[in-house]
């Protein structure tokens, strides 16, 4: 990795990132406002480029590092982890794509914007967010309702996207939309659009009063007639998109596999941290000599070492082989174990912990709450079972009639 | 009963109260205030005396009916129902006694004792709070640290209380403290004390601030020097309680089952309701017609309908032979199985409903909060399992040395 | 109930009969043969005719005493148990009709069947068995293969059926078939008949060697040209079935539950005995005082409890509201939970108990065994959740396309 | 590797045994007796030596290797893995010791029993059974009652040993026990003896008639004043094992997690084999295509793909840094997983595919009998579950009072 940044140091830095982090998430939680502060500090440590190949001036993570990085920020705070995560969906999913491979006009446009992209997030600091829920829709691709239609230098677009991330906050919403013209096959044409903060016609609505994940300002936005100049098409090319997420749906269902594992590692450091500290009334001893105590801690450790063990077992393979059989099924094994664990994880601390774990001036309970989250983003828990268990049957999940987008 | 109240009746008035607070509750839970509305209907209803006996102008109501109206409440606004639980802890402990069987002076003062009681609750419409726990300690008897001492005319109590629910909005805080004179036995003298809200020396320190059961006003309170009039001796006697805490836990374990049932039941409802309109996009199905959300629901609906069973068998057990054997183990089976299917439910009920429950104006993610709250509450999920195992064990569950407590 | 034998003596000859059929268990066990002892017994106590109505000479027991009449068997022998069940399931379920509803020759037909059916059963101590199931089909009603035509005073059967426990000892078996002629509905024309065992044309083919309930003799019966005369045509009437079986399922998917609740009893009464009585080595303290095992023990404990609680309650609405929706839904609640908690059960004992107990000297492991194949039977026990699940989200389960049948 | 033998070479080798051993396993499965000819082909395939190290002329395998060796021959059949990792308890346990290390004669004496039992494992394919377990003892270690004393050329033993697997086939039985002397200790002085199968005093007694594991002959074996040569104590060092125990469990605890590993894996090919060939009644299609089934097995694929994941994460740790904390705990984490996954995966699988998947014509039900087993041998379940929970609480588990041993 450039700029003498080995994997190593990468987490590393994950880890001291997280830990300042973590001294502001509860007031952003609190007042459910965007971590400014953090992000400011991602940018300076140069991470906008984590993604962005080496030759393009940033810092080429592979998969495998950036999966434990995340995790490192997760543990820290996990709506910054998110958030930090979209903005890497979209330049990690440019980032492995073999930009020679397309010859011709087509190629060449791709190109451009790839290497726009690494302009931006590496030298312009710039940052990227996802737009591609929308109400009543959720992220299913298939039956999305934005549309896009050609106009004269560029694109109109029109549509309201739900739980985006970052909104007000990002440079570029990238933005899915379907083509208004009619199409003949079972999934529309789909395009991606990177459209620029301060575009005509983008109204976003404060709607983020939630749960959990309060942080990250997934807010509605609406687009009205929005201009958008012909180069910012994403990879320069319509109809991209639907077929990219059946082979390699990794970025999208994975990118924040650390995220979540990371809440996962907090609520138990916690766990454990607590209860060695905690003094059994009338005794000498504390909470950890419990031996009900030991043997619930015990189960919850296998969970924990099996979650972390498929998480690093996805990004490994997606990092050798990104888009084969084996990686998209362990990434989606990895995203439900990892999803639904932590909210799991967040009750039990809770109930062995006790009573006292639910004031808010302990991290527990936001954890509690962040936890449950990560089951709704795509693939959703259920769907990433079906998928597992498709793949398991031997039914060919890179079909589009088998797909849950 | 009396006032033409049966059960039944009693049940449904549960059921059009919780109906009120329900739209209530959001605002409640937001700014964390008392639900000072729903206990002015409570009173109006006349159901601070729901546990006092007929005969003492009460509704005399029989603990399973009891449960199912808090239920019923509970559905509505848990945190509502967990307080007014507290007030009946107190009130329904003394209307099962046997106020004749004790001769002599002692039967006398605590006939006395219960009458005034009964009064200040039916006519005075007082309403009474419970401080037990300590910070450091909970709620193990045995352990606590709240002193009294015999001065002129009464008592005087000092110490620290925790989790003090109502505190500020009681009109009594029934205060367990130990006798500052030695005891020779393994347990400490207990009594308990009715202290006037406007007692001098009383101090209630804003901290709840917490995940779940917002609306409790659940602070600490501090007694310095607390004068107690003798006639405020709980019961006119000291050293009662821990025996028959051991004997008779019911009311201290399982007054508040109804609530969490009301809690699991809020949940299920709410997620039937939501699957059953949630179109699929792109279809003109409904969740509901999904079958792994069918077979998801159906397990659901068994363990809800085990939780019910057992709360209500609980409840008979405790209306037909308040502490038998039988009781006992069963209200710690109904503790253990509601306190922890609840954020079980809730959890599940927001992975199977979608991201879009997890905000703020739809009442899931409250429950969701609200629901990890009842496994902490005495007696805890792990001590209700080591109990009821015992019990299946031959273990003899009422020495205090076996005790929780 | 006739012969001065109410409920509660009921249960207590189960109780008897049961421990007297313990001592046979391990040996029909091992040898897979039929416990024709146990018939023995049964027959003499008058229990061929437990569900006839005590007008026509049975104990008329209802389904909640019935049920509770079974778990006793079962826990002494659950083979047995199964089996008798299969009778029951025939007589019992004539026996909840009412046989002057219907006017006219099709009512008297079916009178003089029901008649027919109790009096050899009661007086002629006739064992019947219910022969559905077919190879490669299950117990799924709307394809069965087996086929009827009308015949010279009769009909003539042709077929094979699996599973058909009491093959080769049983009087009658009750088959069921498809009418050879085409229908129109969904829905085939299905009957029943009473074949007698020595009818020509019936062959029986010993497979069942199988993991548990191994002395079911549940075989393989191969149906070639069997004529039945006419007046064996259950009730008299063709086209009878499959909506009786809609409507009233509790027969055919809960006659055995209490089987399963038995089998549960019997492992955890075994799991707390041997607990309570297995030392620990190099101590004076024996298993039940380990802190670990109490606290599981206590949690399998809830979850029997739930299990027996659903159970009766399903029973008692069967006895109640036979058909009823809440009747229906109960008794698939009842069905899953008791079946798969089993197997849990039977696994978690072994576990705590320890490698000694999977000796064939002691009785856990048959249990264990035994356990699996409660959740096989219909309804099966993903079938239930499937049903339990419809119903809590408003889907007509009655319907024949929404049934799993 | 010597031999031309590398890992993926043993790997595959394993493979193509346990196909073989697979045809096999129904037969000594029903008849409970010993694999003899599985062990032919062992023994034939110069495996006795396979944790003998190449210098000594054996295959030298790494824990790993060894690990995912013995799950091939697992798959086949589970008893013939099992027995043969007692074997290489014994010979690995020896060669992963640094023999030179320590000085002076009792490093001789170590070196030259090394040599000895490498020579006898290699050369003379001689089988060795370790016999730790005692009746009302279990392989408590500390408390074992076979005793050893020093006589003339040797030693003389007497006990009682149960569950020695082999009994009766191995040619030596390493026989722990107690030396007759006092001891100060908190723990007694245990040495090893590795006592020929044909040494006068020495009596097997048959019981072997279990729930699974059925063909691993672990009989009683009585020992009456049985003599053995000083040359064949084992290490040529008294004292020798509790506190290696202690440090370097993996062998003891860990050795047959392949085998459980493989039973998990039969069971879940079996079960995703029948289920896409079995149809659906009435449709063409499979219970493959069914939504429930796919997310059922979704849902097992995870946990057998976590059990996977830490079964060689822990191997690749021991063979990496046996006796570190990360692998101790590692390996008692995979124990516990894999022990406890394959009874639920075996339960589950039976429940999913049906009732015709309980006859003995099938595999799945016997894999369903021996799944239950691993749980049960040490480290159990259990114990595994408190290791794991104090190393995670920070209790040093190496001490002998927090040991399960
Ligand atoms: C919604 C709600 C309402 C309640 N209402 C009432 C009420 O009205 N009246 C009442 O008396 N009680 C009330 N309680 C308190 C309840 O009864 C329990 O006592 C309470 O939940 C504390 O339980 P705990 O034992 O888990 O306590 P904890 O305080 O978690 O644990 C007690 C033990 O933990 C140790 N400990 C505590 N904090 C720490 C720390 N920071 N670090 C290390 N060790 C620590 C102590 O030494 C002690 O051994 C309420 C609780 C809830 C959740
Ligand atoms: C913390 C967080 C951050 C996220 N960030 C992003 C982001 O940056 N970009 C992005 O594109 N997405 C983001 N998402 C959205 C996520 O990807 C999912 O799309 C989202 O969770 C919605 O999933 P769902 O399918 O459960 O949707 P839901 O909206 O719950 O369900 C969609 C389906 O539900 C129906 N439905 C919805 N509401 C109702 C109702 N009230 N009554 C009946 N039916 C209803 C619709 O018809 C539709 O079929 C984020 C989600 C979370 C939780
Ligand atoms: C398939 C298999 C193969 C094995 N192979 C070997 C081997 O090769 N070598 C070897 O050394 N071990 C072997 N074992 C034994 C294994 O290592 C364990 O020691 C064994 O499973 C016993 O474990 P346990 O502690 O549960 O014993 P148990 O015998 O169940 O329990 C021991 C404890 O139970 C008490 N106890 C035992 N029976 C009773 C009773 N009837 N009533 C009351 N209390 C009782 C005792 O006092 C003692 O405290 C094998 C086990 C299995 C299942
Ligand atoms: C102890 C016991 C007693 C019973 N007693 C009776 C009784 O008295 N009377 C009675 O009628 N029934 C009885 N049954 C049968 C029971 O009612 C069920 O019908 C039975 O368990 C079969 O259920 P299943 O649907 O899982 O069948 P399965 O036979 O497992 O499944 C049926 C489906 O599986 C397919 N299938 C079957 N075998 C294969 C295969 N090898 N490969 C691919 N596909 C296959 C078929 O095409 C069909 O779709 C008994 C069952 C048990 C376990």
């Amino acid at each position: 990795m450039s700029q003498g940044m080995d994997s190593q140091r990468l987490i590393e830095l994950g880890r001291e990132l997280g830990q300042v982090f973590s001294t502001r998430a509860a007031e952003y939680d609190r007042t459910a406002t965007f971590p400014v502060a953090d992000f400011d500090d991602l940018r300076e440590a140069g991470l906008l480029g984590v993604m962005v190949p080496e030759r393009f001036g940033g810092l080429g993570a592979d998969f495998l590092t950036y999966t434990k990085m995340l995790e490192q920020i997760g543990i820290g705070h996990a709506a910054t982890g998110l958030t930090f995560n979209m903005h890497n969906i979209v330049t990690g999913g440019v980032a492995e794509m073999d930009l020679d491979a397309i010859p011709g006009s087509r190629g060449k446009a791709m190109k451009a914007f790839a290497e726009w992209l690494f302009d931006e997030a590496v030298n312009g600091k710039k940052l990227f967010a996802s737009a591609t829920t929308e109400p009543g829709i959720g992220a299913k691709y298939s039956q999305l309702q934005t549309t896009y239609e050609r106009v004269d230098g560029g694109y109109e677009l029109n549509g309201v996207k739900s739980f985006v991330s970052m909104a007000g906050f990002a440079d570029y919403y990238v933005v899915a939309a379907r083509s208004k013209e009619e199409t003949s096959g079972p999934v529309p044409t789909l395009s991606f659009f990177a459209v620029p903060k301060e575009a005509d016609g983008i109204e976003i609505e404060d709607v983020w009063d939630v749960l959990g994940m309060r942080a990250t300002s997934s807010n509605t936005m609406y687009l009205r007639n929005v201009f958008v100049a012909k180069e910012l098409l994403f990879l320069g090319s319509e109809g991209f998109g639907f077929f990219k997420l059946l082979r390699e749906p990794h970025w999208q269902v994975g990118g924040y596999n650390g995220v979540y594992l990371g809440i996962c590692t907090a609520i138990f450091e916690f766990m454990t941290d607590y209860l060695a500290k905690k003094g059994i009334a009338g005794t000498d001893r504390t909470a950890a000599d419990d031996r009900v105590t030991q043997h619930q801690v015990g189960e919850l450790d296998v969970e924990l070492a099996a979650a972390r063990a498929l998480t690093y077992e996805a990004a490994r393979l997606v990092t050798e082989s990104p888009g084969s059989f084996e990686a998209n099924t362990a990434i989606h094994r990895a995203k439900y174990i990892v999803g639904e664990l932590a909210p799991r994880l967040g009750s039990m601390a809770i109930r062995i912990c006790g009573g006292s774990t639910i004031a808010k001036r302990l991290p527990l309970e936001r954890l509690y709450r962040d936890a449950r989250c990560g089951g709704l983003m795509p693939a959703k828990s259920d769907d990433c079972l079906s998928y597992v268990g498709k793949a398991a049957l031997g039914i060919d999940v890179s079909k589009a009639e088998e797909s849950y987008w």
